[in-house]
């Protein structure tokens, strides 16, 4: 088959362009990959490791010549990255990105980059680790990736870059930035907050000390400390841009743990047991749709030999 | 070696009691097992698939003869069981449990099983599954186990349990009851209770489809789903039995929360940064303590192959 494109330019050299990177090599040999990250450290590294085909020393230099520029740097990072790469593009050239929020990194571009064609994508996928060394070329196969087109966007342009993200093993799922942002607020963003949150909470004890938390961890705990590892200037970023939807979904989470409080309160066990009883059709759901690890424990290692 | 029990009699044959009964089995192949589930599903279960070696009709047939009885039923049954087997019980019989509460399982034992030795037991291990089938011998393989002898129990007794528990694979260590349970609640209740409330409330949204939910849960929510799909009986008793403990941990998470949330409606980045940047050293310490998997996402399958 024909490569979707020639030439594509990630901006932005950490876990998700990393595996931006690799995944176009692995999955497109013929396309050329060209990089450049802000920070002078991760592009020598990422010339060690041969993470592109070609590091460039500057925003324009890595988007000259390219038919697609997928930015792959935190959504505040995203206008000053598209300052730096404005006077470089090709006037035929796609712009996309992997950022968590969408409807504010769609008004950045629009407003920095006018008259350029712009689809603003979110891969649902990644890991607790950042930086260069981080990203793989599976990352993305299985997950979602949700296209946010603007209502003028050529329909060739979409059918072009969902075939880029298909070809990555992706499954591509087109809605409005608006609705994107309500959807991951949810699946993502809170469950990140909420992670962030308890960590805080458990190293901030006077009567159980941080060894105690860390020694009895397996009881839950270390779950969210795996979410709560995330890099903190992406997450930084998502929180501040996308304020209304997380704080919408934060003001119902309260209202709720409120109600188990209650419960908790009064000894009431039937409404405990109700509530702990119908949040376990959705894990199996989860399994279903293939979005997740159907072993116990996510299968984790020291737990695979059942005997 | 000698074993340190030669009959070990199991009440309740669910993860738990299952995981007991096949890590007695493979550790100490001399001693004789018994078990005992109310339900008779599950006794005809255990039968069929040889989870011990004989399965008793009656809670006082399985601890007949025994020399440690391993009570493996949810807390809130703790007392309806002890009364079950009481006439069953030898006199030099130890007892212990598995249970996730700690000072309300005591205070039930000691006031069914007067003048009888009980040493309660905790293992910190377990995963969202249950049921006869559930329970493996590696479960307790490099967890903590934590018992919490009464001021008065014997040393020889505590050693003896000690050395089942390492027989097992488990890190013993000791502590009092109502220190167990202040740890616990943050460990473990505290972590189950959010997961469940948030699954709950991503499952009640209007302007956000289930079918979303569960496309999109590997942005984060998936993780929650696993830990709240553990079983609702256990959970409503742990609340029930642990209720002080985690009010105190949740009043001080659902402070941090607010901290956190007017950070985000102030836009104060500063605070958010610096909150997410100190919760990453956590994790580092638990996987330096062999208590969780260093793999990005816990080695979930379909990031194993990376690229």
């Amino acid at each position: 088959m024909t490569p979707p494109f020639r030439h594509v330019a990630v901006i932005g050299l950490g876990l998700l362009g990393g595996s931006v990177a690799r995944a176009t090599k692995a999955a497109l040999p013929t396309t050329h990959v060209s990089g450049y990250d802000a920070d002078a450290a991760v592009r020598l590294r990422a010339e060690a490791i041969g993470l592109v085909d070609t590091v460039a020393q500057t925003a324009a230099e890595a988007v000259a010549g390219a038919d697609l520029v997928v930015l792959c740097v935190p959504v505040g990072a995203m206008e000053a990255a598209a300052r730096a790469m404005a006077s470089g593009l090709a006037e035929d050239v796609l712009i996309s990105d992997v950022g968590s929020s969408k409807a504010g990194v769609a008004a950045v571009l629009a407003q920095i980059l006018p008259g350029h064609r712009v689809i603003p994508a979110h891969p649902v996928a990644g890991t607790e680790q950042s930086g260069p060394d981080a990203g793989f070329a599976s990352l993305f196969r299985n997950r979602w990736c949700i296209l946010t087109p603007p209502v003028d966007a050529d329909p060739a342009d979409l059918a072009r870059l969902a075939a880029l993200w298909e070809a990555f093993g992706a499954r591509v799922e087109t809605m409005d930035a608006e609705h994107h942002d309500l959807v991951l607020a949810v699946t993502s963003h809170l469950p990140h907050l909420i992670a962030y949150c308890i960590v805080g909470t458990a190293s901030d004890l006077e009567r159980v000390t941080q060894s105690e938390v860390i020694k009895y961890s397996a009881g839950g705990f270390r779950d969210f400390t795996r979410i709560a590892a995330s890099d903190p200037t992406m997450w930084r970023d998502v929180f501040l841009t996308n304020r209304d939807a997380v704080l919408d979904m934060l003001g119902r989470f309260s209202r709720d743990l409120l109600a188990l409080e209650n419960a908790i309160r009064d000894g009431d066990g039937t409404e405990l047991f109700d509530h702990f009883t119908r949040t376990r059709a959705i894990r199996r759901s989860i399994i279903e749709m293939g979005q997740d690890d159907a072993r116990p424990d996510f299968g984790r290692s020291d737990h695979s030999g059942t005997a």
